[in-house]
């Protein structure tokens, strides 16, 4: 019997077939053993979600990965409706539920502008870090643990190496976990 | 000819049926001569929006309202593809544009919490302002001058009097605002 996947990656983007850094990430994160990429594009392209089946695939993870391009300083749309529809009262939060309680939250993400035109003053009037507190919020609400957000910025403009580098980091990232998980299964913990 | 509407209200309510508060604020404003209240979730229930048509619709607008309850510390996912759709480069933003400079942009919003949540150590973690930034900068982004934004927090529990008197004001500043522009109109301004 296969492993249950104990990373889930939500993989979200609008238009995969010109994502250039996004599909990379993904396609790293799926060459992994115990790792589910769930393309949510491709699975719900009329924005209809099986709510049960997304619950499922949430509780066999021990770490759910959002993967997908910013949008308007956010999430793009059908995954924002996943977190509408999925994260429901009384199952992923409210008083005494633990569904999601402990298992992490790693957001990565990617934006078309360079890193200097999140600032005051500057093109988007923010530091990036201020537009996490919704994605933050939404983990936190459900009792996840938050990770450090894994962000490329200016993916308009990276060079291949950049990319490359962000790409590796991602899939260590993932591996280490997966890694440090199975030591403590194995050893009971 | 029926004069266009000059202020455009973007009604995005998920479950219209069971709204206590948003519906009586699109009424409000439905009322009003010069309003156009646009229902989002009864025109596009299969998330397949008309572009052309929402940018008419915006071109025409001198003010454009968001009415909506928070879900997720964000937009409801259609409106999140509303923007993701409509406000596009080269139409919306970017080198030149103008499209949607100077027209004012109005939050208009519920949460289903009482406001003392919505604190560092409380539930939701933040102040409710920690959630603005992507909806500010949206439309920032687009030259549009930011109104700050009309909210009632613990909608699930406001009393009768609570909601008149918000559903008042937002009426009230509407019509101030209709006035103020048709004075300047009428002046030639």
């Amino acid at each position: 019997m296969p492993t249950a996947a104990r990373i889930l990656v939500i993989y979200a983007h609008p238009a995969p077939h010109r994502s250039r850094i996004n599909r990379r990430l993904a396609e790293a994160a799926g060459s992994l053993d115990g790792v589910l990429v769930h393309d949510l594009y491709e699975t719900y392209p009329d924005f209809f979600i099986d709510v049960a089946r997304e619950q499922a695939l949430l509780e066999q993870a021990e770490l759910v990965v959002f993967l997908h391009p910013i949008r308007w300083y956010s999430m793009p749309s059908l995954l924002k409706e996943w977190v509408d529809s999925v994260l429901l009262p009384g199952w992923a939060y409210g008083p005494g539920v633990t569904t999601l309680r402990g298992k992490g939250y790693w957001l990565a993400v990617t934006t078309g502008s360079p890193e200097e035109t999140y600032q005051t003053d500057a093109r988007h009037g923010h530091p990036f870090e201020a537009f996490l507190p919704p994605f933050e919020q939404t983990a936190r609400l459900c009792g996840m643990q938050w990770w450090p957000p894994h962000i490329l910025h200016g993916a308009n403009g990276a060079s291949n190496e950049a990319v490359d580098t962000h790409v590796a980091a991602f899939r260590a990232r993932l591996e280490q976990f997966l890694d440090t998980t199975r030591r403590a299964s194995a050893h009971g913990i």
